[in-house]
């Protein structure tokens, strides 16, 4: 277990559709990119990189988004877009849908219009573990260096105010790691802890990426080389086991 | 805005009811404290250090106790400092209390068995906010140096698998930092955004902590000097303006 690590923004400047962003992020990295770094992309740079930017003029509502749109108080062309990325719709509270994408819980199933063109909203990238795996792999052809990648998110959880990170997209490590059969500090055998390392990383890469005009989409890693390897994806809860579906919904 | 930042673990050594923390914070800290450094101390260690180490053996359930620990299958005794640890009892599922304490939603009010000596548990500090200043003003009386501390823990979110960390005690700097009325990338006002700049620097000490028997109870984060101020407790928000609570009980 490493005893310390840090963590470097790269200035990509504004990512544009069609952008390298592996290029973005070689040429931006304050020193090389070393093997055993963590490389974390802002989700919302790389769905720009992708060409995932929808103009709201072309967006027809639904009938179920015009109802939505009524209900929650938001334009009825980003309730069509947030159903369209959505596997369920949970809930609501005004200008927002509370959605499962992927198993896990999201609001508006991460459609933002902040950092994004006027009159235009970013869906999520389409397969985060997939474009994970993409940069991986060209980091690797142009460098020679042996990385993960995660593609990170900020998130509101339940009962806290204000943003986190939570990863969504991850290649060369194990987003998260399974502590059971481990020990604690007084030898016994540790039952359920599993450890969101994936997530603890997009925290601490938020620090330096911010919420607004920092442009610092990506943040490298170092020190926590002992987490690399070959994990892909990330693993998700069933909502019978997690305690908060679990004990909400019984009520 | 700062575009690297450090964290370095300390080895304390195993902490026991009456050590003196502070002590163990500035001996076992890898370089000298500076100014503008982030401390961050795990609840488990910090409570244990005061004491609140519970003997089962002195707990008699309550029939409320006795009622929870049949529906979800706790020992009873631990239902009975779970429900005196709560402001409120959300539901459960087995083996957990979903509990409200200080505006927070968490897992048997943090009560916890793991790296508590045999027979006993810990709950949370009494007042994690009142720990962190007492830390903080006595590691200015003894080092001269202005730092932030902050009391973290480590927890599961809805539909995340897997720990991450929050801030349950803060002292010298904003937990929760307000972005209204700064500008995105395209120079438009965002509207909503706070970041939970607590939890983040909580998941980056996570990543050295461990959960286990690493020893590694208080981790030290340089480099995000411009947080560190005159801020003291964190920022709560109102269950119906939570999106997770809002809609899933309205559901």
């Amino acid at each position: 277990m490493n005893t310390s690590f840090s963590a470097y923004g790269c200035r990509t400047g504004l990512i544009a559709p069609g952008d390298d962003i592996v290029d973005r992020i070689i040429r931006s990295a304050p020193e090389e990119i070393r093997d055993g770094d963590i490389i974390t992309i802002a989700e919302s740079a790389l769905a720009t990189a992708e060409g995932r930017v929808i103009r709201l003029a072309d967006v027809t509502p639904s009938a179920e988004a015009l109802r939505y749109g009524e209900r929650y108080q938001m334009d009825p062309r980003v309730a069509e877009v947030v159903i369209s990325e959505s596997d369920e719709i949970v809930g609501g509270i005004p200008g927002y849908l509370l959605c499962i994408r992927n198993g896990t819980l999201l609001p508006n199933a991460g459609v933002d219009g902040s950092n994004a063109p006027d009159g235009t909203i970013i869906p999520l990238p389409a397969d985060a573990d997939a474009s994970a795996r993409r940069i991986r792999q060209e980091i690797r052809d142009r460098t020679g260096r042996e990385v993960a990648v995660l593609i990170i998110d900020s998130r509101t959880h339940a009962m806290r105010l204000g943003v986190s990170g939570v990863t969504i997209g991850c290649s060369g490590m194990e987003a998260v790691t399974d502590c059971r059969g481990r020990r604690d500090l007084f030898g016994r055998s540790l039952e359920v802890t599993r450890r969101a390392v994936g997530d603890c990383i997009a925290s601490a890469a938020e620090l330096l990426m911010g919420e607004a005009d920092e442009c610092i989409p990506v943040v490298i890693i170092r020190g926590l080389r002992e987490l690399v390897g070959e994990g892909e994806g990330i693993e998700t809860i069933a909502p019978d086991e997690c305690l908060f579906m679990g004990a909400m919904r019984k009520g």
